[in-house]
């Protein structure tokens, strides 16, 4: 499958000028013009032709051309002057196909022999400019909005000028099933349109306008389409039109490449599923977290280690070459790296457990990954490192064999065992910026090849949050995204939001216990969470008064429980749980996040009144 | 009617503790405390008891109680146990009612005798506790989801200590018939909580959970839903419940004072229409604006006096005491402020002719505006001036009569008529920040006296806009507000977003060629625009010729045309238009907006070009 790649320039935030240099940049050899960015362009027309070329585009569809079929004969004589001048534009441009929306306009009939007829007049008129009408079904359309209904009228209408436009939104939108697809002629489907969604039960307009994402992204099956569309013959491009507020404000740039990302996602989904190809170095099998690596600056250092140590950890090595420090307990590992300059600490990067790190590396980069210089000692492991959209550094790491990266670390000579009993890292929650969340999902799933596992959405004391973690099945390697609803303003404390590393334990009662005696700053919880706690799920009442003691969060779902226990934060941004799962519990205590939210405010507060 | 006035914590951003105290700073008398907000409290209920009666705030009602009624004997049991926790927690909140909605579980049967005798159980247990149970038919409830049954439930139950709540969004969500309300005897009807919605064809939990507003926000008709419930003679408050994601996010201070003035407002449309009762003084008649201030700094107070002057505008007045110019042109007049420290250009105020600028003032002041400070000299005109949620001040006065404030400008001499022949201020657009977006409408609705006109959502270059307007039937005084549909981030330029003054022209082709002849800079405008315009409207070549020529942009709706030029941005912050109404138009051109912002922003690309 080696189909052009496309992208509307709807996708895309920023002038004409802006989004032609951001498609180029990430990759796409096309792009669909949009006619309102067009109009408001102070180039000509053969000035954006002539960007396009410098650029390697092709313009592939001029869009859109809407309320033309099935009108009465005055209003057709206006739609086919409209077309006439549309035509004209489009020679300047050097476009050669236009796509043509099914009718929404209150003057139109219900007559489909009429909407044959002008779409065959249409075509005729397009012909003669070497011009090509693709006719899609809007979900919306007055009376054709099924692609079934408007194949009908394509076929009726009987001109090699007219054929059929395909969108993935608006049939999946409407239907599952896309049977019948693969039967349309391979050269009567003229332009395939991409785009997924989030299943809303909402008008399906302001679904389309609003809501689309890219593929991958959202809940259609797109795989599934795709496949149908190959199996017509089809050999135009696949192209991208997603209508998405949030992509509309968003670098351009950044947009491109994700977008990108989720067309080779695509490929490689669909390529497994039908074809057995690989089109991309296949993900290596993760088994976990390997380390996580905290920066920390001047002020911070001091508080990061003693709270490691006070929740369990030893410090087990000292980097050879580097100001880096690793701490160990059981097979947890939290890598401490001295050199932050911004004297915050946060979560500077997280390592995998690749069977094939090298491997991990050449698929992150096919798939757009930004991939890092690592300034290397003599004799050091060649951690291939790349860069996640909220900046975080992504290694890829064999902690086993001869040429484990613990090599580059000199022993301490401590033992990483401890009372506290923490035996690995359960999960790493990342909070994302607003505009790339839905970006940093599918970065972490392509590149990782992980699946999305959980989807939560809540309202904390600032404003409502969600939550989506990615993981393997088995639950090796759990990464947790947060970000909130809205872009936040001036009166929410906190941004950027915090970070945070989840300890699993076996048992959370010993761990809470070993830890408060070394004297972690575990976060107290109100009287009133247990109160609540007690009324609506009534837990045995020792287990109840040994949670109220340690401050112990209670979740559960169809799989098992969870119990779980934060720190305050260690400076600003970054903070630890210590998490036990009892059966199959699959979630992360979404619930409690509230809760855990304002008791870190008020510890924020209370160490603000302290020290003014 | 004078009933008590609450808020449920729902409304409002932060910890608990934030929250009581913007409600109490705004005049509420109650709040609602939603179980969430507590739980997460670290008082215990007797602090937060002792905290509300400092505060001088009623707890009316403990929300919500799910899941309750119609259930199997073990649940039932599960659900007392559950109920007698919440009482006990009420007792020590000093908290008498319990909100209980319908039932969505899936354990619940469609059984209302069953319903009803538990609900009665229920009651019998609160009434031990000196507690009402007031039921909610939710609008998603699995079997009981509308007033009607809820209310047929509280009958059957018949227990004294039963009764109904009525939530105005559960009932105008599903129907705009609310007559049979006044018929439920007050004594029964135990609670009643406010919020309005704008029409979304969306599921209705989302609707509910996301998108509610405060009466007079929305679409929904609060004064016929209010009517209904004081014809029952229900005594209790009238409380407010609005999920709101913005609000969720925003100051709670700003909103808490929002809500009251949706509460103030809504008090005097149910009285005129109902009772002939003036609760807030009656806005006076405005008569259009009568100057728009510009606030100019040491770098832009050339480049806007200029401007003005290329429009056609004389300087006619010195203000006697201040620095501060009269631009005049017919009767468009705009103050120039030379006082702006910023540097940056913008509209400080607007002003409205007033028929009662005194009577204008006091209520705005009634409805919670913040009276502003004037420095007056001697015999100085008091312009009484208040701050709108943008911070925009606003001015009511008199131009005519003896005591005209335009006896505090020394006059020039000079004529304030020209070749360019502007009449008037035509509309002032005022750029709001994203978390005001609603309470400004609200605000200068209220506050003035006018209504909303229009109301359009379109996509600029950097993301989705919105725009409304409020204004009088006549259209003499009409402001325009924009905001963004999403809080934008690094990437959009233009944050604050620019704001503007329309003036209104006779003769738009005149008035076009005169401020080109004394070197106005007016926005040009892509030749793709007028292509399009004449593929889409066909105009008459030559009047498409005059308007390519002087970069006239065009609309129509079903009353008649609009023409309109625009300037460039003078500093960063505002810019001018010019526009003539032809016939019955009432909108603004919205459909240009996007055309006119890209020009804007080549504009500035271009002069950073030049000076770096």
């Amino acid at each position: 499958m080696s189909l052009p790649l496309g992208i509307a320039t709807v996708c895309l935030s920023g002038t004409l000028e802006d989004k032609l240099a951001a498609a180029a940049a990430a990759g796409f050899s096309g792009v669909e013009i949009f006619e309102n960015d067009l109009v408001a362009a102070a180039s000509t027309p053969e000035e954006i032709a002539a960007r396009c070329a410098d650029l390697g585009l092709s313009i592939d569809l001029y869009q859109p051309f809407r309320d033309f079929e099935a009108v009465p004969p005055a209003e057709l004589a206006r739609n086919l002057r409209r077309a006439e001048r549309k035509f004209d534009l489009m020679r300047r441009l050097g476009a050669d196909t236009v796509l043509v929306c099914s009718s929404v306009s209150p003057h139109a009939r219900a007559d489909d022999d009429l909407a044959a007829e002008q779409l065959h007049a249409l075509a005729a008129r397009a012909a003669d400019h070497g011009i090509r009408v693709a006719y899609e079904a809007l979900a919306w359309g007055r009376f054709v909005n099924t692609w079934q209904h408007s194949w009908r009228i394509v076929q009726a209408a009987d001109h090699r000028a007219l054929g059929l436009c395909l969108d993935s939104f608006h049939i999946l939108s409407r239907t599952q099933d896309v049977s019948g697809i693969a039967d349309v002629p391979g050269d009567r489907l003229f332009f395939v349109q991409l785009a997924d969604a989030p299943r809303l039960d909402m008008d399906v307009l302001q679904w389309s306008r609003h809501h689309r994402l890219f593929p991958g992204q959202g809940a259609f099956d797109l795989p599934g389409f795709l496949d149908q569309v190959l199996r017509t013959g089809y050999a135009g491009p696949l192209s991208l039109e997603v209508f998405n507020d949030v992509f509309r404000q968003a670098n351009p740039h950044r947009t491109a490449v994700d977008a990108m990302r989720s067309l080779l996602d695509l490929r490689e989904r669909h390529g497994r599923r039908f074809r057995g190809v690989d089109l991309l170095p296949r993900a290596p099998h993760l088994a976990g977290h390997a380390f996580t690596e905290l920066s920390a600056g001047p002020d911070t250092l001091d508080p990061v280690t003693r709270t490691l140590a006070a929740l369990g950890f030893t410090r087990t090595g000292r980097h050879r070459s580097k100001p880096v420090q690793l701490w160990q307990q059981g097979t947890a590992r939290v890598v401490v790296n001295e050199t932050s300059s911004a004297g915050v600490a946060e979560i500077g990067a997280i390592a995998v457990e690749s069977a094939d790190p090298a491997r991990s590396r050449t698929r992150a980069e096919a798939l757009l990954a930004p991939v890092l210089p690592r300034a290397r000692g003599v004799a050091e492991a060649d951690l291939a490192a790349v860069a996640a959209p909220d900046g975080t550094q992504v290694f890829f790491c064999r902690t086993g064999g001869d040429d484990t990266w613990l090599a580059d670390f000199a022993p301490t000579g401590e033992d990483a065992g401890s009372d506290v009993g923490l035996t690995h890292i359960d999960h790493v929650t990342l909070a994302q910026p607003f505009d790339a969340f839905d970006e940093a999902t599918l970065f972490y799933r392509s590149v990782l090849g992980l699946e999305p596992r959980d989807d939560s959405e809540y309202v904390a004391p600032y404003g409502v949050m969600r939550s989506r973690s990615v993981g393997d099945p088995d639950g090796h390697t759990r990464i947790t995204l947060t970000g909130t609803l809205l872009r936040r303003g001036d009166w929410a404390p906190g941004v950027p939001d915090p970070q945070h590393v989840a300890f699993a334990t076996g048992d959370i009662v010993a761990s809470a216990r070993a830890m408060r005696a070394r004297g972690a700053p575990l976060l107290p919880i109100p009287d009133n969470y247990y109160d609540d706690l007690d009324a609506r799920l009534a837990p045995p009442p020792e287990l109840l008064a040994t949670m109220r003691e340690h401050g112990i969060l209670y979740d559960r779902d169809d799989g098992g429980e969870f119990f779980h226990v934060y720190t305050e934060l260690v400076g600003s941004r970054v903070f630890f749980e210590v998490v036990q799962r009892v059966g199959g519990y699959r979630g992360y205590g979404a619930v409690s996040a509230p809760v855990r939210m304002a008791a870190h405010r008020r510890h924020r507060l209370a160490q603000e009144k302290r020290s003014p």
